[in-house]
């Protein structure tokens, strides 16, 4: 795009973020395509470190997510090379080629066998990427290795970002506490499933892969997979998860013993997703869209991301109408049961529309209030069963449409 | 909207439009929305006349559609009225009401029975419709009835629509020459199935409701079911064919001797679609993307149409940007089969990838001239079979947030 975005009016402050033991991490400059800022990242991690992912359904997916669904079989992980400014997405044998000059670069760089380096690029799609300009700064980026690096690394994924994201949390595992902490990238081409971005998380305790495995795929479902920012879904996607078991918990895929583990990660996933939602190509107002009285979970999901991906409702919140019209639309659309004489509405806790019909005495001035404020809420309930989601989303503005008229430009 | 929209300049100018025998009509100010236009349209049809309907199957309908559906069995119809500024949906049994009302009122005034009036709303949802507004001006559209008002209708139906939509074929049916003539609106809310709006065709061929029904949802699926504006689906779409038999041919519905009668009906329903995407809210480009090499015809229709609702994409073409890594990640979104390493994209004729990749030695000239223009050419060979399919859209504009931010002020 042309000249520097305006930080996003829903930004939340990086978090502190203190050091995960295990983990070490360093960001530098690679000039791949933007100039004066970090745009790589390397990641260390000890040796036994275990890795889980998850990634895009996109099926023309990057070199970098063939790449990784290939090696995460093995279960452990050594390090991470991400860079910002070009996906190497359809860039053919190309693309492999790049893939693995930088995987075994990095390999070299750390002492380590290249299938245990995991790789993410982000950024334009088609045009070759540069691995020299990678392998270059590597001996850099290894000399720079520190447990502080978190929030330089969440500044070094960046691409049409406002501003860097972060969470973390404590859990208790084992009698130990253990720290997890994700760093997060993504702020238009969202959808499900997964949303688009990048997001890597660190934690200290130890957990066997397939377990680590398990409970990530169960919190993006919940977290990634329930945002929204266009209804288009990056050919990127990658959420990657790394357990040093520095902590010195025994290692355990005892469910009820990893109770508190799969909180604090649901908790840290959420809030990485908030973020996203948070910083939504030219968001104005946070969407949270609620769905009740679905004849399933699976299906009020689904009527809430049709109420999400809706550009009639997306505009309308932008223009600060509480057009619940176009909500009915929406949920028309979805191909869900559902039965108008059932259906009601609220904006703001006021229902509005309820029995196929407006509330009588409807009084909008609370309504036109909360429209008018950052913090958006829908509530639909359909009448039909137990089936409940929750979605979130942003509004459609102009901003949008400048970000995605001249990025390439 | 604030204040009158500007033309769109991909507008076409109305055709001549001569009589259609057993059809005549009247336009008129209800004063329903609007102010100093006319909102209204009455249609009388000759005994005798059979009727075929299309509707949304938006799963929200609106009162109107509910009754249409209801009353099409019967294959006869006496008069239609529409009426543009007031969709009449999600208005429960107050809805239902305003419906019998101007059904009743439209039979008292033409003499039949009430089962024989069809009905239109167009307009904001959820707003009590104020049937005794239409009633009160049908004495005086029966007065004006004529069968030279079909321009004026064209113009009564409007609604965001900055250009009256119609288009006219003459047709061979046994022995005879027939003509079909439709007009339409519809500029925002289109998306399949089916693609929003109303259209109402009129000819003066006789055939058998049955046949007719045949024909028009055929003629659907190819035209008005392949474009989309904005992937939202209104809850009031509407497309109603009435054959009076004026023109003498013998009743038939032998599907040979049909067939110049279904080639021109193909062409009046393509046209009204073509002009419907013309005017899509916002729309500065009229995009075509066709779909070679799937697996299905309805493979690649799905493909075509994740490309065409792809906001990326859409603000892409807005950009003049021939992001063709956008259009890849539409195809790998559609969820239908892709092989990224078969994909091949061209773009106003030139293709840019192939293979997997950029195509060796691609000049970016001709296409970056192509982009510059009002009509723009998507062509991609999936590379796994016969299945084809094409689809048509507009690009996504500051014109569309423009137009729905503040529909309802």
């Amino acid at each position: 795009m042309a000249g520097k975005l305006p930080v996003s009016p829903l930004a939340l402050p990086l978090p502190a973020l203190p050091p995960v033991a295990g983990v070490r991490l360093a960001a530098g400059e690679a000039g791949i395509r933007y100039q004066g800022r970090t745009d790589v990242l390397l990641a260390e991690f000890c040796p036994g470190t275990t890795v889980a992912g998850v990634f895009t359904k996109n099926l023309c997916p990057g070199a970098p997510v063939t790449y990784c669904r290939d090696i995460l079989g093995q279960g452990t992980a050594s390090g991470l090379v991400v860079n910002a400014g070009n996906a190497n997405v359809f860039n053919g044998i190309a693309g492999l080629r790049a893939v693995e000059a930088t995987a075994n670069a990095a390999a070299h760089t750390l002492g380590v066998s290249a299938d245990q380096i995991f790789l993410a690029s982000t950024g334009v799609i088609g045009e070759p990427l540069p691995a020299h300009k990678i392998v270059a700064v590597l001996d850099q980026l290894h000399a720079n290795l520190s447990e502080d690096g978190l929030a330089a690394a969440a500044r070094a994924i960046m691409t049409t970002d406002t501003f860097p994201k972060a969470a973390t949390r404590l859990a208790e595992l084992g009698g130990k506490t253990v720290r997890i902490t994700g760093i997060a990238k993504g702020s238009g081409m969202i959808a499900p499933d997964m949303a688009t971005m990048l997001a890597f998380l660190f934690t200290d305790a130890a957990i066997p892969a397939p377990a680590l495995q398990a409970m990530l795929a169960q919190g993006v479902d919940q977290t990634f997979n329930c945002i929204t920012i266009d209804s288009d879904t990056s050919t990127s996607d990658t959420v990657l998860l790394f357990a040093t078991g520095r902590a010195g918990n025994g290692p355990t895929d005892d469910p009820a013993a990893l109770a508190d583990f799969r909180r604090a990660l649901g908790e840290v996933l959420h809030e990485l997703a908030m973020m996203v939602v948070r910083d939504g190509e030219g968001a104005q107002k946070f969407v949270q869209i609620t769905v009740d009285g679905a004849v399933t979970d699976a299906s009020a999901r689904r009527i809430g991301l049709a109420i999400a991906n809706s550009p009639l409702v997306k505009t309308a919140i932008a223009g600060e109408d509480a057009n619940w019209g176009r909500i009915v639309m929406a949920i028309g659309k979805a191909g869900e049961p559902a039965d108008r004489d059932r259906l009601a509405i609220a904006v703001g806790g006021t229902w509005m529309a309820q029995a196929g019909g407006v509330v009588p005495g409807y009084d909008e001035a609370p309504v036109v209030a909360h429209m008018k404020g950052r913090e958006i809420k829908i509530e639909v309930q359909m009448g039909l069963g137990q089936g409940r989601a929750t979605v979130w989303t942003c509004d459609l503005t102009h901003g949008y449409i400048d970000i995605n008229g001249s990025y390439r430009s």
